[in-house]
């Protein structure tokens, strides 16, 4: 028989370790086949019972009296009931069991045994630590996942794939919340054989199958994967994939030197879904928060452990905000997963909730606690992203002063910041006193280095004549040559909207290229000045970055500082202001160009 | 009587324009007042009428024979009603009418008009296009939001001050919802008088808030809120202010002179609400999707024009994919938000929903019916940016070549990439037969710039032998000096989760600083690798930026392809390559230094 039909939809199933106590989870396979209406025949293998829940039972696979096309495995001895199937020739075993490669190097060791007997005795395996699969066209509900306490799941042309248990009854409840309904889920478990390549393909060849949703925390077979996409492509089937662990892999792949930023803010996780609390991790982290530690309570987890681990941490000085995610327990349990968040002992530090399933009871009864609850990873990431970047409101600046200033080239020295020595020469000697080697710059062009208006590291008059006469004004600037470690870019504006704003950012192209600078609202005091600085990525390689010499930062910040005092003179005339480029030396700064421009 | 006892607890309420035709929009203040237990006195104003909806009318303010504490002005004759208002001491009006700023310059200036003859009848102003306030612990609903249809919207600590009329609705409901509570609401309209900041301030004396929350779409005057924020704090009273515009802002900020980038996906908008349908295309724009085109059918949409936008801009070739916002009527009248997006003739165009209030039967709906339907602006905008991520899949590379290389220094030869000239020097003479300037390089250091293991441009065999002794090591490696006009770093990658990757980036400390590389699956043709170098924003300094000599971004496109080539060789021996760096010239490139780590 083929593998499909075995695995989707299996004429007789049988539920190895089937309970007869129907609250248990391992009761659940048994109970949601029934509920939802499954055709085929059902047949529990309990070590000790002849009847099920109803059912008759048996021993062991082996001593059922007709074929089984798949078997569900809950017992801990996996090797042993392997070999049941083996015997009777079951063609694929879903394997809910874990303590293989989920559980350390033992557990795979483990694992790589389970795989070579299941290939030995020909039988295909999907898991192990797999929730089983479920087909809702065909009304199979071959899962232990609670989502299938739900009535009707409507049903539809989506088929999912899911690394998490949690997250295939997530996505399975929020669609149907939605109105959109799924052909075939399947819980990979820790596709041991079956892989999510392999599955890919086989829901290609399914008739129900339109659109393809993977939910992946890692990649295990690319190859195959890659292959199963294309087969998907040219059937016109699309693939939607949501992969944890981007923040991650582009924090490898940038191979940063740095290591973590200084001061960086951290959040502590108690969740029961992995997957889910994953998915606001990987967020967090490409907010720039960073993860103090996850506290993963599935299956141990009790009211009681929850509430204390919640309290712990929000006690502990090791992090600065606490998110408690739920799992499956949220949608029909909101008593059992809202009560340890609630009655936890609250602290100063903010605590929200992530629940992944849809849930709104829950959300409303945390809302009205005053937990805020979030049912999206982003909302809930941007919400702590929000309230690290919150700052205490700066003090009002009092006293206005009226500063004088005259012309462009000479403005940031009435503001106190250091200028390039310079002269304005005519032709046609172009005299001057300055020292050499000197910049020669037109005086009436703005982008004066495109236009040609620039002619640098002059080394003597008769050189500086030439250039002189190329330039063919009869007037212009000279300047001594100024060499330092960086250059920078100090700015003012006079924004309409949110009004007086000072900006830094690295020099030439840098804040350009890449929008690396900085701004704040004018004035800012030095300490201020060197706080957005500190903001500006180019500006690294004066701080010391990789034994690189270091730039005066202090005297930078002090010409931030007094750009932005700007702002306080009486009237506010000034719209725009730049210093471009500022040399940052390993002594103190000088400001080689600059423009001013006022109001009206 | 004080301003906020006026405004948010009027003892009495004229109605200006009150219809007594239940069905209007100007009959919503007088239902919603009764319907939510208003126990001051509803004085409906109609011109026509001695009783409107049961109770007793006047024809003008001035008739009513008690005082008046608030106007709601819904008339065309706005200045007409605030006369009225000024003779009978009215002390504040709120004004639904719109036509003022709202309106284009002869809006403005009638504006200003208005503003000016409530300052000399000392009547205080909310809006004008204000839909009202709502105080939910008072009982007070002076509002044409149809948000007030709802039952018992929950009171709660939380109050709201909105520039957009349509967000005032879509918070209440959304937090009804969620069990989130309000005290007051209110539709700020254009601010012509009474402004966010005062608004604020008296947010901060009232009893009831505990928490301010602002939608704002502008900010008018700064330093006012500026003022009230620091009010708030003082007291303990936080705001959270959701603000539109940031991508603008970000844009205008890094003044770029680049231009939009060619080839940007663009997106049209068919919207009922403005801020609703800003919300969304605020976010796009973060996400680089530009706007085509934004078609607001406030007011004057009927489901015929909505539907023929829609089909138009489905059939236009003017944008890539078509948003449909949709405001208050979500809630309330499904039908009437989804028959025209659901009857609107489908192209191959992406076409999704975003609706602004709590409508979830509206949102099942769309998705039963293919419509990707949203509730929140950053799901929506995500999920236009990821369809745009879209690629084709790349076809399967099949043969495998064989490539034998070297040590380090050569192997990028070995792939076809032109490498610096290099010998090996020994001590004590140190000869060779390069052409100076030469540099000397350790051979057995991975970090050689920040050890002292390199040295640059020396331009003599006796500097050479000088720099070699100061190395102090027995071999050497001597390079001819090669200048360019910029440098890359190429590198190659067999990654564990996604199989072999070849990257490139900016080259010096820029990769690192900004993280500023392209990725792609290896290997790539060279048309794929000049894609991924277009990527690079720091490249763009050899691509013609700004009058810059142009670089051969063929030759390093070459090298790209080249060295992720390294994916085919059989049995994939490579971990990683990397050639730091490869000095692009404006005719061809050439490596200097080149790293290669083999498997295992």
């Amino acid at each position: 028989m083929r593998l499909a039909q075995a695995l989707f939809a299996p004429r007789a199933v049988a539920l190895i370790g089937a309970s007869g106590d129907a609250r248990k989870n391992t009761a659940r396979p048994q109970r949601y086949l029934r509920k939802h209406g499954y055709t085929g025949r059902i047949v529990p293998i309990n070590a000790t019972r002849d009847e099920v829940l109803g059912e008759r039972a048996y021993r062991s696979v082996a001593d059922a009296p007709f074929d089984i096309d798949h078997a569900f495995i809950m017992v801990e001895e996996v090797e042993q009931a392997l070999e049941d199937c083996g015997r009777k020739r079951v063609p694929v075993a879903s394997i809910y069991s874990n303590g293989f490669a989920d559980a350390g190097p033992a557990g795979v060791d483990r694992q790589r045994r389970l795989v070579s007997k299941a290939k030995s005795l020909g039988v295909r395996l999907l898991g192990p630590n797999s929730m089983g699969v479920v087909d809702l066209p065909g009304r199979v509900a071959l899962t232990v996942n609670a989502v299938l306490e739900m009535d009707a799941p409507p049903a539809g042309g989506t088929s999912l794939i899911s690394q998490s248990g949690t997250m295939l009854g997530t996505l399975l409840s929020r669609g149907a919340a939605r109105g959109l309904g799924y052909a075939k889920l399947v819980s990979i478990g820790n596709e041991a054989d079956l892989s999510v390549g392999e599955l890919v393909e086989l829901l290609v060849d399914d008739a129900d199958t339109k659109v393809i949703a993977l939910f992946l925390e890692t990649v295990r077979d690319a190859e195959r994967l890659a292959r199963a996409a294309r087969k998907a492509h040219a059937a016109r089937k699309p693939i939607v994939a949501y992969k944890l662990g981007r923040s991650a892999l582009g924090e490898e792949l940038a191979r940063t030197h740095t290591g973590a930023l200084a001061g960086t803010d951290v959040v502590a996780v108690v969740t029961t879904t992995g997957g889910g609390a994953a998915s606001v991790v990987d967020r967090l982290g490409l907010l720039g928060l960073e993860l103090a530690s996850m506290h993963d309570l599935t299956m141990t987890s009790t009211q009681d452990t929850y509430r204390t681990t919640l309290e712990t941490l929000l006690a502990s000085a090791e992090c600065d905000a606490v998110l408690a995610a739920v799992g499956s327990s949220a949608q029909f349990h909101p008593e059992f997963a809202v009560e340890p968040i609630v009655q936890a002992k609250r602290a100063p530090k903010p605590l929200a909730a992530f629940l992944t399933p849809h849930a709104e009871r829950s959300l409303a009864l945390l809302a009205e606690r005053g937990i805020p609850a979030f049912r999206t990873p982003e909302a809930c990431a941007d919400a702590f992203a929000a309230f690290f970047a919150w700052r205490s409101p700066r003090a009002e600046f009092g006293a206005r002063t009226t500063i004088i200033f005259g012309p462009s080239p000479e403005f940031p020295a009435s503001l106190g910041i250091p200028v390039a020595q310079h002269a304005i020469v005519q032709a046609p000697l172009f005299e001057h006193s300055l020292l050499y080697p000197v910049a020669l710059k037109r005086l009436d062009l703005e982008h004066k280095t495109e236009a040609g208006g620039v002619a640098l590291n002059i080394g003597s008059h008769a050189e500086l004549v030439q250039a002189a006469e190329r330039m063919a004004q009869p007037r212009l600037l000279v300047q001594t040559m100024e060499f330092g470690l960086t250059e920078a870019i100090v700015g003012y504006r006079d924004d309409p909207v949110v009004g007086p704003l000072v900006l830094v950012g690295a020099g030439g192209t840098l804040a350009e290229l890449y929008k690396d600078f900085a701004v704040a609202l004018a004035p800012v005091s030095e300490a201020e000045a060197a706080e957005l600085v500190g903001k500006v990525k180019g500006l690294a390689v004066i701080r010391g970055y990789r034994n690189l010499p270091r730039g005066d930062v202090a005297a930078l910040a002090r010409t931030v500082s007094a750009l932005s005092r700007l702002a306080l003179i009486e009237g506010r005339p000034v719209r725009e202001a730049e210093i471009n480029p500022l040399i940052v030396k390993a002594e103190g700064v000088v400001a080689v160009d600059a423009r001013l421009v006022l109001k009206g």
